[in-house]
């Protein structure tokens, strides 16, 4: 997926809206820490990559929503990372917002943040108004509850945890945002993208769930190994390496199965599976072997 | 300021719409918890009565912009009263969220509180989608950086506050949000109507002062001193209690003032006296004499 440079353009206007005289410096400084450098930017280069494929290549409003997914990303991390939940010390390989600032800035980012996606496709969409309401849906309906990102988070204080819904709030939401998201802001039907967006997202958490057990430190950016140290339930605690690894070609099988006919079916095609061999690399996958 | 049915059964359509399969229990419960049963709800009143100064009673867009208006109010307060900040035990005459339920939980309920406001909204102005950005925008402004209750509540993070700008974003910004959204709603010029959501904001802040320092615990539904015992700089410190009192009143002649031209311009002159009067009753005032 491409257009790297059109989000971090996108995301830099959107922080640097914050950076008015009257911010408090820490907070608008750890806005930004919080948001750049970033990690692959794999949801917002999905939205743009379906906007491109419904035919819609570039588009200021795609690249919009791609920030604003972004950013919700950005928030839900801080906020996972603070001492009442995970505890991270360490995030994209450097302090956590909460070690770098401390607990109350790391909790006013999260909040900002969230108001910040809102705000940025607002700005964006006043020259297309008529499609604002459904993106800021898409977007909400990924990022609170009752089944998006907060939603999953929820799970993790109650005494048992579906382990299904909890991964599909709280990682598949988000990509489905991502589809749904780029069909919407380019004037296209958004339904036809739902799966893909759900199988991609299952998929991603799987080799995310592969990478934390298999990777490094440095290749992480964060302590590897810290699901099995919270007693987390992942998908390899249930099928094992290999399985898991299975399972993961499945879902990116089913993925490219699902795109519907469009002007960049192809293409889409095409980076399914590029994004499929970045997430679980072949010289990974030798170390399990 | 009246339609206080109209906003409580707003607040409960949107709350019960996080209350859908698939959201954990304690989630839900304590959303609920976080805005129900509810304060003076003085925010989304204004709201309400600035769209039918605006010639627009009853307006779904305006109820739906105050229910919103209220519900990153509740987020704020859950947010200020976590133990990184206030760590208060008791909120409206009951436990705090994060008491009667969780730090964790708390945490989230004000983060899908803020989503809920913008989603709320985004449902209503389908029917009007030109006017959504503008709400968007307005609300947003109020909620984040840079000038809006996390930049105010950021301030309590830095060596020195700027005590103005604290208080106008803090508490000031969403007063504004009211007064414009009450506007943008009933399809009204915005502008005219930002001052009296400036002066009533601060009116509203010194009332609150003074009412932290004169009255019982039970009447303010939450510990009073309490800006003493945490060192807030506050007008009662600055002013004394004649000096604030003196300076309430100047500010509500001033928000009277600003009433623009309007179909109900007598009607929220007289809303704005009966609600001095409510803030700051004479038989408070004759405790301080």
């Amino acid at each position: 997926m491409e257009s790297a440079s059109g989000i971090e353009a996108a995301l830099e206007t959107a922080v640097a809206s914050c950076d008015e005289l009257g911010c408090p410096p820490r907070l608008a400084a750890a806005l930004r820490y919080a948001v750049f450098p970033g990690g692959a930017r794999v949801r917002p280069r999905l939205c743009l990559a379906i906007a491109a494929g419904c035919g819609d290549p570039q588009s200021p409003l795609a690249t919009a929503t791609a920030a604003s997914i972004e950013l919700l990303h950005c928030a839900s991390l801080v906020h996972d990372d603070l001492p009442c939940f995970d505890d991270a010390a360490i995030r994209r390989n450097r302090p956590s917002v909460h070690r770098a600032f401390d607990e109350r800035i790391a909790l006013l980012v999260g909040d900002a943040l969230i108001v910040l996606a809102f705000q940025n496709v607002a700005r964006a969409f006043i020259q297309a108004p008529d499609r604002l309401p459904g993106i800021v849906l898409a977007l909400a309906r990924a990022a609170g509850a009752p089944v998006g990102i907060v939603a999953g988070q929820a799970w993790e204080c109650e005494a048992a945890t579906p382990l299904e819904e909890y991964r599909r709030q709280k990682t598949g939401a988000l990509f489905v945002a991502a589809t749904l998201g780029g069909a919407l802001s380019a004037g296209a039907d958004p339904a036809p993208w739902r799966l893909l967006g759900e199988h991609l997202g299952e998929a991603y958490q799987i080799a995310d769930d592969v990478r934390d057990a298999l990777a490094t430190t440095s290749e992480l950016g964060k302590p590897c190994g810290r699901d099995a140290d919270l007693g987390r339930p992942t998908a390899l605690a249930e099928l094992g390496v290999q399985g898991a690894v299975e399972h993961f070609d499945r879902l990116i099988a089913s993925a490219t199965a699902s795109i519907p006919d469009c002007p960049g079916a192809e293409f889409l095609r095409e980076l399914v599976d590029l994004e499929a061999q970045r997430l679980l690399p072949p010289s990974l996958l030798q170390r399990a072997a």
